[in-house]
């Protein structure tokens, strides 16, 4: 597809972009520190949608948002009607722009467009936007309480760096905004709602958003032993998800006068949950299966008629998982027809397994390591076992219409692990970040001269 | 029912009656031994009932056997037709008759019938003639042992008096058939096969044998710490009981390399079995359930496409043991939804709740205590809880149609429990049983000059 | 224990206390009321306490009060010092003397003794105070909306009598305290904490206040369907009871990257839950076990650290009861074995089996029907099977030094059953309650011209 | 450790050798259908063993066996005394030597050592000898029943070529011995019993056969769609394993009258299997449990006093599988304390993960390319996930003291899958077989020219 002709334009006009991004940095740094000080999580995402629209609209760009990103059918797991009503004030009040959340009609995400007019290739960058269900250490040491940016939204953080994804995002979308003449072809800077609990790219891969698109990136902060920044070309190995709630419904009962007349829901969840464990192995692939909640009863002496869980089913292929989370819903059948229960198996969130391709990752550590200066290399990833990310569905969607992915690997020292409560990146990885996106770009067609 | 008119005759005729019986003991002790000697598990009582038969007949008295007294669809759990033959061959080898044996058309149990052709009742009284599979023991202070009548079928032992039973039976009749003359209504005397597992009884009540029966009494052999023989008037409280045997196939599979293409019997099984004790409360009665035995599997890393295992239900209560039962069922089936599995559940035997008339008991204990000289007395007793006998079908037969039942409890003196390796039971209580029965019989107007 | 002499004056006195007796009908239900407005979950009975010595001592009469009828190591299953301190404050706002409530030192209960000086025997009796969780109906025709007295406590409910039986107690003391004169013996009254759950009784118990006493009665409304108040002369065949809490933690993990490295407390859970119900079979006894409330887990992803359920066992006899308690035990130590998990098992509540006895219940029947004229009588109850109630501790303490003990049954017409959120009795009821009991005193001896 | 200094002698030598080998085709297949129509389960190969011995003994070559091959407390899941003098017996019918069998003290193996009193390498080759538990079909196309060699032991089949193995070994050390002046080093054959169940590996090991071994290299027969053999350079990827029997014992009772009296070794062991599937996901790599055989009860209606399993444990990494092992083991202690049983966890068998040298296996297949004609070649082979092969044992002894091993692979067209009742390969790949071991010998130094 991508075919250099003469490079030497290009590494001008490449220069040029890569100097505008290090020029960017303090107002990169001060973007992420504003999401950190905000996080929303998962499809409460009102003012950082907001945020980046009204930063973007402002530069004259086309941005579109809410409902008209995302799919209402696949957006999965959305807290209530009155929660969402509830998280929009919460937005406004700390400064979302009431006429944009009031357009997104309750979906949060946005994508803003740049055509450049001229023959070349479809690229869709992806940032996600949302924080995990976390509260913020209030240890001294961590940095965003030193500096003080920690999170004002008590249970909420970004611990997994989505606030830096968001930063470079709006970043390379100013530049290329700026250098738009320099380019062809047409660029969707993806902003996505959702991804912990794997929601969001499905709801707009459904919408269509990546159905004309030729090439498809990503980039996530992880960690590295290393003091410096370092970039591995793609993730491959992701694992297929479902993340699901099951509900049982039996009958109470009096559990010392008349227990035969109870259709015991807890005892049927215990018998479901104990037998689905049964189906762990499969000569094809990995498996995970975890049950990490549960609750049920209404008293002691009572037996139970109601009793949730919520768990996920994990796999290193689609099929493996696939089959897992069948079983584990035969189980849930089967247990109910043991203790006359009804049940009720929704699905809130799902990923298929995938990974990016290794010849463009390769071609982009190649560019990288010849545009981008302060930052090292290391082999492509292979992701931890288990992993899953919903990028995934972008990228299938991309790659069965015969496109390219890449899912970049941004290496940074980290205080410590994803999720947890002292999480934090060095920021100095920031705009090494934004090059590698920007290298990734020229390799992929889009800097005006290639073709 | 009945009445007493005068009982002055009847005191001399129950006296003949009485006497007769006295002198027959040698005979029932006899007759005792030789059916130890030839021990018959249920449904292959094939020499003790053409022996039974062989006997009366010799009196003249006209005896059915074999297929006119079961109703074939009833005769749960027999062997297969091959071992039928073979037990067939061993009874004609240990000197059954062969005529006999072909008469029966491979159905065990005889019904002999007096029929005074006077008006009165129509009394049935029941003897079953199954033995246990128990190894005898070989102790040489064994009664059996020492006087040479111990078991000659291997793992075949009457461990649970029916021996003695069957013995009294055919003592009863030919004193009956004897005194006939002096009799009124009719009697019918029931050898019946396989009542370990519960089997018999319910195939001789569909055979329709008990259904012109206005008494129906039954006697069995229990335990007494005295040293002499005792009666009490009758069992009460039998549970109710269903004994079945579950089959679960799925699909084989090499368990290392392709577990997941296997249909897991065993753990379906093990799913099930645990699920099953979730239902053994009721505020209606008590239960029992017992998987007793279970086999599986095919070789150590082959995924189990087969496992069976076999077990009983019981309850205070018809309606609480069916509840049970249903559940079990629902159980394996749920299981097998699970996994993936075909089940097969077989009752192979089953017994109501019930107990004899406790003012039937009363009167016969009177009378026994007028006209029985060498014999104690005990309060009705109530069975031990979770005791079964399919005697139960036949009481409830008749007295669902309005008639009495009563089931006299013979107390003897016991070597060991019953179903021990080394039970024995006191043959001096045999022809105090006989007495009993004609003191029984002599107070529901069979004798002559009551009504 | 017990023998009449002359019942002459005993009759003119009987009859004077009984005048008493229907005098105060007005003031029994003002105070019934009272309470059911401001009705006190176990354990929490700050105001009632207070009332009910507020009253007494203003007669004169010796109330102690809280820790000093509490043995605190046995009042298992009180909320937290900060609820406590909570609820004491509430009570004083409901009305309750501030000084009596510090002088409970945070234990509620009360007992006021009337010691007559004279030789005769020593009485308890007790009544309960606590009500249940239960969100009081709204409907209109439920009585206490109608007259204004539903109860203003979110969530608590009197919707199992015992408001009336405190108000039945506080006009039985203060009629026997006016004529304590007339009396003999001396006479403890309980007003016990904590029956839900069946905790106060053992507090008590432990306390030693049964230690001299040489019959202890006790009084519970129960429902029938005559439409005038009843009496039964006792209660039989109370249920053994233990209600406890398991605490089952083990250790977090991601459950995608490293579930090897998680100690599943939910699984534990849920392998404990299902093997206990391996144990509900006893040839001794019924048994009773519910598992009424589990909650579990941290997050769908995260392999469950903690999981905790509430769960309790009952058995028609002790030792039954108490061989599944420990099987329970057993259950949750194995799982923890297997799962690598701590487990910390609560008793948060204890009853033995037990009942009345049927001779002392015979005479008060007697002497009630002789004295007490708008009532009628039935046969003493067996209650329900499965029923428990912590006053079988009093009894048994009694019983098992000598003395005797009977638990009357009220009964009244109810609008629902008990525990429901429309229940209600018959006002009508208390008065015959109050009656009942002189009638019962006035068999004891307490009356001062009997012995 | 192997270096060419120059190859034209080898390649001279070679040939001879390898001509030696394509003349004994007949002999190997002789061989091979006399090993297939006598086959010999793990640990009975007394015929096998004494067949082995005696040829090489009549060469004159020094032979050691039974048990001092095998370290006797390492002989795992050997049959009984009285088993192993009816195979003893049934061996030397079939026509064993009746003086070797005894020298093998009860122990079946063999080890011939070929010392060249030269300097060089110490290599040693392996070859199993066991047959596998399968009935061999009767199908009349099946070539060992067209052909006169199936199998005449009932219930025993050479189904996995290991008869063609132990012939490949006898031909090849006959040519080795042959040539043994122009070989230098050491040579160890070793013929292993018991592979099947994982077990002869170990028992050689630990009596330190290996421990003097430079370089190990074993040979076994797959299947290949192609019509002809080939040769896979080595086998990676072997899982660990470990092969068990649990037996749980508690108490007996009368599962009707006193099933509290009951230690139910049925129900501890369906809770224990139950449990164990909670085990079966380990980040570090993938597991295999599989519970294939269950056997428990003796009687309906006896609370079962006895229950054994069989099952094993696999892992593509040691630790993986041991971890998976030990909580298998809590498992059962965990269920068994629940019980109230005692248990009895027989490891049988047990393999590490392991696999050979990539270096060493590309340089023999360079050799072989060179010197075999009649055959192809493929990549390397993984094998299927979930094998286990105890070969893994030898391999890492000598891995672990800095020796090189390498397991080769040679593909053969099958009838049907390894132990499958119609398994054969096609004997035409046994002498490419051989020179495959004689090329791998050629590049470890053995040849006498090459150092």
């Amino acid at each position: 597809m991508v075919e250099k002709k003469d490079s030497s334009n290009k590494e001008s006009k490449g220069t040029e972009l890569m100097k505008a991004a290090e020029q960017m940095e303090q107002i990169c740094i001060a973007l992420r520190r504003d999401f950190h000080t905000y996080p929303e999580a998962a499809w409460n995402e009102f003012r950082t949608t907001a945020k980046v629209a009204q930063r973007l609209r402002k530069m004259g760009m086309k941005v579109v948002l809410g409902k008209e990103v995302i799919q209402p059918d696949f957006a999965f797991g959305r807290p209530d009607e009155e929660e969402l009503k509830r998280q929009q004030r919460r937005a406004i009040e700390q400064g979302a722009e009431p006429e944009l959340v009031e357009e997104m009609e309750g979906y949060t995400g946005a994508m803003a467009v740049i055509d450049t007019g001229r023959k070349g290739p479809a690229v869709a960058l992806r940032f996600d936007m949302d924080c995990v269900e976390v509260q913020e250490t209030d240890h001294e040491n961590h940095s965003p309480n030193r500096q003080g940016f920690a999170s004002v939204n008590e249970g909420w953080m970004h611990a997994c760096g989505h606030d830096g994804h968001t930063a470079m995002g709006l970043v390379l979308t100013e530049i290329l905004w700026r250098h738009k003449d320099a380019l062809q072809g047409r660029i969707k800077i993806l902003f996505q709602p959702a991804e912990e609990g794997v929601r969001g790219a499905r709801a707009m891969v459904e919408r269509g958003l990546l159905d004309d698109v030729d090439v498809v990136l990503g980039i996530h902060i992880y960690g590295t032993e290393e003091p410096y920044p370092a970039l591995a070309g793609t993730q491959t190995g992701l694992y297929a998800t479902t993340k699901f709630d099951v509900t049982i419904h039996g009958r109470n009962a009096h559990a010392g006068g008349a227990p035969q007349e109870g259709h015991n829901a807890l005892l049927a969840a215990v018998t479901a949950i104990s037998a689905m464990n049964g189906f762990l192995q499969d000569g094809r692939g990995a498996e995970r299966l975890n049950i990490g909640l549960i609750r049920g009863g209404s008293g002691r002496n009572v037996v139970p008629a109601d009793c949730t869980f919520c768990g996920e089913t994990r796999g290193s292929d689609t099929a493996v998982e696939q089959r897992l989370f069948d079983r584990m819903k035969a189980c849930v059948e089967g247990a109910c027809r043991m203790f006359e229960c009804e049940n009720r198996i929704v699905s809130v969130g799902a990923a298929p397994a995938g990974g990016g391709d290794e010849d463009l990752a390769a071609r982009i550590v190649a560019a990288a390591q010849q545009q981008v200066e302060d930052m090292q290399w290391t082999e492509p990833i292979q992701v931890n076992t288990g992993t899953t990310d919903d990028f995934a569905y972008m990228m299938k969607q991309v790659q069965e219409r015969g496109g390219k992915a890449c899912y970049l690997a941004l290496l940074s020292k980290l205080t410590e692990g994803l999720h947890g409560s002292g999480y934090d990146f060095d920021e100095t990885c920031l705009i090494p970040g934004v090059k590698s996106l920007l290298a990734a770009l020229s390799c992929v067609g889009i800097m005006g001269d290639q073709r």
